[in-house]
């Protein structure tokens, strides 16, 4: 495990397939569901304790976007990458909901590393990002593609071939 | 195209591959780009005109999950499944950033219906949806796997076979 350090940013050429980085955690409060939900994801089963209780989630969940960004605010704390976190996109799923109070983590893992051909400045980054709750159950998958970009020499050719 | 109405609740025995739903339009304000970005993904070409402008993206742009997020208030507003739309998960891709000030669409197809076999009462929906801003410029694709029920009989049998 990697810990974040500003002082100390990751080009792509300094990661390896294997690398991990562990965040820490986030608590999601009540309020902030809520929040969330009134904006983006206004739906029962978010909003409403009771009408929650009928439905699949047997209870009040927030959106799985907001556990997404909740993990995207885990990674950015957590992942050094130079030039920050900018992903092209990725895939996700929720294997559980996540509920008021709950403190989630994420563990991210470096899966692909690959080069551009034709932007020696930058490559593609694949990162596996899970999210765990306080009782340690998995309640995020994220599959990222990251845009990282290279260490570049004084003749602006990057450092590693 | 679909108008939403809320009292007319489709099951998935009433979908067909192709069948699409339109939304209305969100407008992403200055002010809720800096609060989606303060608290889920703090970076300076999320919050800093200036610094943003040395970036990739060239300028002020959103998070990508917060256009995944606006993208899902369209969703829940256009697209009247019973239940609800609730997500089991999928793939997302940002072709290009969302600015302060764009006004999204977003324009939903069924792609794939698919029953389950051990749950009579449900099955799964691959739902494709494009968001487009104002210039009609392709801001994100999401392609989501929604879980929605079926129509149940009084025996408890699904009315489709």
């Amino acid at each position: 495990m990697v810990e974040s350090d500003k002082e100390d940013r990751l080009y792509l050429d300094d990661l390896t397939v294997g690398q991990r980085f562990a965040s820490t955690e986030f608590e999601l409060t009540r309020e902030r569901l809520h929040e969330f939900a009134t904006v983006y994801d206004p739906q029962p089963f978010h909003l409403d304790d009771n009408a929650a209780k009928q439905t699949l989630f047997g209870g009040l969940a927030c959106s799985g976007w907001q556990t997404a960004s909740i993990t995207m605010r885990l990674i950015v704390q957590s992942v050094p990458f130079a030039g920050g976190i900018i992903g092209a996109g990725g895939e996700v799923s929720w294997p559980q909901p996540t509920r008021p109070g709950d403190r989630l983590n994420v563990t991210s893992e470096v899966v692909e590393i690959i080069p551009s051909r034709s932007k020696p400045h930058r490559g593609v980054v694949k990162l596996r990002s899970e999210t765990h709750n306080q009782r340690n159950e998995l309640v995020q998958v994220l599959n990222a593609t990251l845009i990282v970009p290279r260490r570049i020499d004084a003749k602006g050719k990057s450092s590693v071939a």
